[in-house]
């Protein structure tokens, strides 16, 4: 695995450069990303292109060794494009356009900007095609950030048009998909349709489904745009884009398609703050929540790995509070990509900036250039891992991900409390907290090699949903559905049936009532014998063919059954109709795991994650006391780094052992 | 009583209709509205009028004895409808317009709408004029719902200068009645008032008042406009409207006027998540708040009674949580309305709908066609209830409320926690805590009849209403008034003299100082040798010809009165100037009753309320826990339906007993 | 010092007007401001003016012996006004105008209104001209008010673009200064620039800061517009402007440089609900926070002291609650505004007005025109005050206050915690609770005469800003800086070193780290031996010529140095990288004190201060509990006002001793 770092030269004097690349090669960094957000510099005027300086760079690093990817400076069209085609900016849902002054202010569907675009990345990939130590290229930058994905302005009102007729076999067919009866929404041709501007109560969802996939697709498309035009100039080199943590607007399977590999920008601690996974807790704010980063590992791997393109390296500017990670997270979060199956991992950035937006952003090195406590970790990290050669991560256990179901349930969460990655996590963690390995698939993937699947909410479904999941478990699969799996059609419409509506027969049950209550309402389950905490979502079930394993043990649906088990085929499915606590979703997890057959540890404390690549272990401490660890059974830890007491934030990597063959002796 | 539901064929195959009739005899329906917001259904092109459905409908319900209510679509015009004329849409104080995509995005004041009013509704009436089973009519549907009464465009700002043209005496009147000197707001013409949009800092209170008015009065008019073409089509079927719950800008009075009776929309779970009139506690999230329910239900009967158009069916999709409903409390809901002198309690709806905005809204029967909880609760209402011939109810007890009060403090409440709803609901929970039947009236109204009437708060005050009270209370009348009595003119400017202006003389004392304090100052009373909390406001008080009966105990206005009582004519007048506590409303309540001669019974618990109609006495748990009641005095009671001891979420109706006699045994 | 009020004579019959001012002339007021808000009075149509009113209201004062101070009238240009020049009206980021119907609506930069403005002020200037009852002005009234200070209207684009042509030496010094290479952010030509609109994300930080600079000009330019007519009117009446209280967005230096002094609006029960400085506990609900309340007084104050131009009279329409000040609380404010070194103190207002937005504002007499609260707290306050020949406040310490600063640190907080006066307002505590007179000053003020200068944050720093301070400090001053000092320089953009950036040497260290850690993380440092809390910001320390004195005592900076001693020149430096807690904000202030040889007292209670002008030392009780005091040494207090034991809300007033001399013997 490789460590690199995000380089602006052009912040900075040209006479630095060469001491940078120095003191880059000296923290064994061997990859470096540079060119975003570049357009003004790179074309200070129309048509004026002033690449020398890039090219100094690129020959200064690759002079050193170090292989270079570029980006598309898409993100951030200079104020004079701006000025020349003022349409390119996107609208709000009440028509304000976002303005010149940060970024992401350009339009997926305006066709003035896919001009721009061509004629911008044509020009940089021709420049750059047959270069040495360009290896590949990122397009754009974090498409989506600041809530962009979706715009509202007459270009992608006329580009969502298209899009209906396309996807709708005629008008009729769009109203009965959507159900447009109701509130007389009925849509007389596909001219009537308009992006869901601001209206005086909530809009349909159905519509609001299609506009977030219109959306997501403009997206894609864009960006289509933009990797056939780096290929079409060089097919040697790679190709990807920086996604984002748990993001919810964009289909990053859709956007990744036409990519080598996908990348994403983890920032720990900042993700912690959102407390969409669980409340943010002190370790948490010194070094992340452990799970909700590798929830994104595992998300945006892929066939050819992932990289980690932007990695936290210290402070960071945009969470609401910014607490100093603890001593040695950079380093540890390093390992921990690279444990879940990262081939880079790519500090952002390398030094903090003098200006714009992000001077509260930590770089490996000081705004004067002196080494920051990042660049320790990067390049202790570096001799760490520079010589792992390593395989893919085998994981016996899928986690089935969808955004149609994100965006569906994101629309209608029916609660305050109700967040779709919240909903993962909570199944996640269950996993990752018995030293389980996980892969986050589509349900579109094939499923056959893994022992287990669990999905938190397939919220959609069809026949044919229905119908690949019966195989898998027809062939012995065994698999877990969470809440308000199965109640709409593809469409954002209920089924014509109670949920999980085609998934019925495979459940063995279905939902007689839900209920989404507030925190004040006391919300406890009895599962298996012993009684936990659930909370957010509750639902009342009606078993047929399957077992009650979980009933409601307080309030008005007491003694209802909540969760389900249904041996059927060579495999068995479970449904959960709760939102689980943390210890419920270890009793779940746990449960599947063994009727799978699967290997599991001790239960680890949430702040100690351990994961498993290519027979490599690794024991991450993210709590802020030592944790001394032991193999259990025959095999017998070689600690390759570190030792079996891992400090506070630290690391330790064996051979030898296995995730689930360790425990906890002390803490 | 009826029992009653909202359906939409147009929602489900016609093939189905036939069943949903058999299922709805089953229940005990007998009666069903239909046809809101179907106008794209019904015109689905300009001019294409489509009625089969509907009367196909309306014929199957009539064939089975089922009596039929129509809406007027209005609420709900189609897109084409828009598209023709974008001008309909309202518009937010900054200008952005409501568009198309949920409902009520019509401007109030739009010719062009009005026309399209005329056209459908004349349509509508004249197909179904003479028709035997379409026995009334609903206009529009909640009118104002989603904060749409007030809009900002352009046809509103016209009108509201016509409507201020004719208000006033010339503009002079209007500068003088309003106060415009201050801050230089005088206007020089009609012609330069604008509707009060997005400014610096807060508006002019006049100004807001007027709009207040405006706005009411131009839902007055444009549903003047629907009643008069259904009345001209068919004098024989009745018209109503539903009206929302302790709803705020619109006068319900004014709207009422040219209806046969008054009908509204009673959702008790989703009410009590709204705080207004005390915490959202868990039995409340169960079975909703009996104080704040029955609020409307006294509010919105009149001579003719009232009816629920839309009784809460079980989930429902609005509020912020969607706790299920205690097991029964949709009978027991029903039971409560009818007891308050519903002569009709309509669930809404039928079936949970598969498509739009409402597919987390349960109905009657699940989306399957499958009987759900309300079901159950319906039949079990509709044959506990068919046979009971009521009359009206009687109450001694008068609340005083009128909305020009609720626009004036709504628009400069003073205090974060002052809801004027919530200061009626604190007075009258303490008359209804005491089995006293309460008639919620306008000022304007015959006031006779009443042993004593409380008027939380007559905010504005003029000469001839001190008059009417005066009148009232020299013939033996015993009135009660509350906080910010008699503090301002109609205009909405303070009275030249101090609180309460006119009343004065009548309070026998007047207001020296008010305060808005925070809940983290201490704040008490001593009322008749007792103390007592207090919240939210309180004033120091001086007696003139009153007696000091509270006093406050507590901080800088330690010892200053607090609460006055006054023996004049045959009658009294109390004066309390804090917003009271429960307990504190209880002891002001008691000793109104008392001085009024009025019969009360033992303090029941918040959860218990027990409600009297022509002879019958309801006894109705809100609580999870069974209570038993028994008869004091020489009454027996004779128990219709159950008995003394009444389940959770239960009901018991009495004959030969009264609700001032009973009291409860075990909670 | 003078007691006196603003006063509406427009609002209230022409026959109450010498009953008014007989009762004035009986409380002791001496001075009456008139004239503020009454343009659409003076000029009711374009053209017409009418001063009739106006003299009559003067003379009658005149007569009296009252001094009149007029105010321009140009904060509410009237309706007429608006609707023939709509362009006047400021706009939102959004581009919504801020209509007519509040105050504030017009735009500094519109020449329309500057021409406007000229006519009115030069009508106005040259009736009065001459007249000698009218002793002053007041132009305008609280620039800024409802953050008004920014608009983005057109005319401010072309506005600041020509501000920045002449900031700035072409295009590339600007693009340079504040570095647009980040995101693409480069302006080819001063055509470019814009307001900072509604964007996707955050703007950029220099931008930012030019605009507020610039915004702030552009109101400097509109005073000074208004100043230089009324001084060409009349070279013998002063002008003013009533500034409002630890206000942001204007530089009221700016402002001030052509006023004779300045004033300020104080309003303590209102100030003390935004939290700014410190919790809203009941006393400072009840009487304010002292400190909040005079630091304001120490930073308006001037060569020639200052007035409060309006003094809270009681209890204020403007703040989320309104509780009523404690008994004699109007009166101990009057008294606090004098000891800091106020030449009048002017209430506002005269009587509660009946009409506009104002309403629940008191004011000294009731609406029906009888004593209010206030009336026998200024009376008695005239009573005290009125004999006292006082000269110029004496204060050892300078608290160093700069806008730029205020503006950087506003747009870049880095913390929801992270207030600009927040940190002054604790430092500044730190020194009143020992007894010790603070001026707060600019940087640019000569600082010789202070033993000690505090400057808790001065963010933005160059050479020449080093350079005075090191003379300063050579000199032998001893110099204290707060947390973020020096890293940025005055563009905005981070030092090329290191913060404390040009400061270091001074400092004798550098910042390693900062953090801004949530409440949820322990934070505390040992400062001289002993642990204090401190929260919101966190510096890690380099030491290099300086003496670490207090160290990081908890979490991942356990043992980094967190504040600094440095010994240079004949004088000191001291660096605390902390948001300190009251505790710590004290121990640093005696530390300071002692190296710089000031005398203080014991420490106060956080509600008694003690304040001395001219001889004359003040004790101020803000609490709800009577306090004792005693003199220690050899001085012996005379007590012209009050005694030794001082009463809730109450002052005493001594000669012959000294602030430093006093402590409390009981609480
Ligand atoms: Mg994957
Ligand atoms: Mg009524
Ligand atoms: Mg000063
Ligand atoms: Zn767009
Ligand atoms: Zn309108
Ligand atoms: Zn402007």
């Amino acid at each position: 695995p490789r460590i690199g770092v995000c380089y602006f030269p052009e912040h900075w004097p040209r006479e630095r450069w060469a001491t940078d690349v120095e003191q880059m090669v000296e923290a064994g960094i061997d990859v470096v990303r540079m060119g975003e957000f570049s357009w003004a510099r790179l074309e200070p005027e129309r048509g004026a292109f002033d690449f020398e300086w890039l090219d100094t760079a690129v020959e200064l690093l690759g002079e050193a060794g170090i292989d270079v990817v570029l980006c598309t400076p898409t993100a951030t069209p200079p104020k004079w494009l701006v000025d020349d085609h003022p349409s390119i900016l996107q609208e709000e849902p009440d028509g304000t356009p976002r303005a010149f002054g940060s970024r992401r202010h350009y339009c997926f569907n305006s066709a003035v900007y896919r001009e721009e675009t061509e004629r911008v990345v044509r020009e940089m990939a021709d420049h750059y095609a047959e270069n040495p130590h360009v290896v590949g290229w990122q397009t754009d930058n974090e498409y989506g950030c600041h809530d962009t994905v979706r715009c509202y302005c007459d270009d992608c009102a006329s580009a969502f048009r298209e899009w209906c007729r396309e996807r709708y076999d005629g008008i009729d067919d769009l109203n009965e998909t959507w159900g447009t009866t109701f509130w007389s929404q009925r849509y007389g041709s596909f001219e009537e349709l308009d992006p869901p501007r601001h209206t005086a109560a909530e809009h349909h969802p159905s519509r609001l489904l299609d506009y977030g996939r219109f959306a997501s697709d403009s997206v894609v498309a864009y960006n289509r745009l933009q990797t056939d035009l780096l290929r079409a100039a060089d097919d040697d080199w790679f190709v990807t884009h920086n996604f984002m943590g748990t993001f919810s607007t964009l289909d990053s399977y859709d956007v990744g398609e036409p990519l080598e590999f996908g990348t994403w920008d983890s920032y720990p601690t900042g993700f912690a703050q959102d407390r969409r996974l669980g409340p943010t807790t002190p370790d948490r704010l010194r070094a992340g929540d452990p799970d909700q980063v590798s929830l994104n590992h595992d998300l945006y791997r892929g066939e050819n790995g992932f990289w980690v393109m932007e990695q936290q390296p210290g402070d960071i500017n945009w969470p609401p509070h910014s607490p100093q990670p603890g001593e040695g997270a950079m380093r540890l979060w390093a390992h921990q990509a690279v444990a879940h199956g990262a081939n880079a991992v790519c500090y952002f950035r390398w030094r903090r900036c003098r200006e714009g937006q992000e001077q509260y952003h930590a770089g490996l090195r000081r705004q004067d250039g002196s080494p920051d406590r990042g660049y320790h970790d990067a390049r202790q990290a570096a001799t760490d891992l520079a010589d792992l050669d390593l395989g893919p991560v085998d994981a016996p256990v899928a986690l089935l991900h969808r955004y149609d179901d994100c965006w569906a349930l994101s629309e209608q969460p029916h609660s305050p409390e109700f967040d779709y990655w919240g909903l993962l996590g909570a199944f996640y963690r269950g996993l990752r907290g018995r030293g389980v390995q996980v892969d986050v698939v589509s349900p579109g993937d094939t499923l056959d090699d893994y022992a287990a699947v669990v999905a938190p909410s397939l919220h959609l479904a069809d026949e044919s949903l229905a119908d690949r999941l019966g195989e898998y478990v027809e062939a012995g699969g065994h698999l877990f559905l969470g809440p308000r799996s199965g109640a709409k059609l593809p469409g954002n419409k209920l089924q014509p049936t109670l949920a999980p509506g085609p998934l019925t027969d495979l459940v063995g049950g279905q939902v007689d009532q839900h209920e989404s209550p507030p925190e004040t309402l006391t919300t406890r389950v009895t599962y298996c014998g012993e009684s936990y905490d659930y909370t957010t979502w509750g639902e009342w079930l009606d078993a047929e063919t399957a077992t009650v394993v979980g009933r409601h043990d307080e309030g008005v649906g007491d003694g209802k059954p909540a969760v389900l088990e249904h041996s059927t085929g060579d495999g068995s499915v479970a449904y959960c109709g709760v939102w689980p606590g943390t210890d419920l979703a270890d009793a779940l997890a746990v449960a599947l795991l063994e009727r799978a057959g699967v290997a599991h540890s001790e239960r680890f404390p949430e702040t100690l994650r351990v994961a498993e690549r290519d027979g490599y272990t690794w024991v991450l401490n993210f709590g802020s006391d030592p944790v001394t660890v032991e193999t259990s059974g025959e095999s017998t830890a070689t600690w390759l780094v570190g030792s079996e007491t891992v400090p506070p934030y630290g690391v330790s990597v064996a051979e030898e052992t296995s995730a689930v063959d360790l425990s906890v002796t002390s803490e």
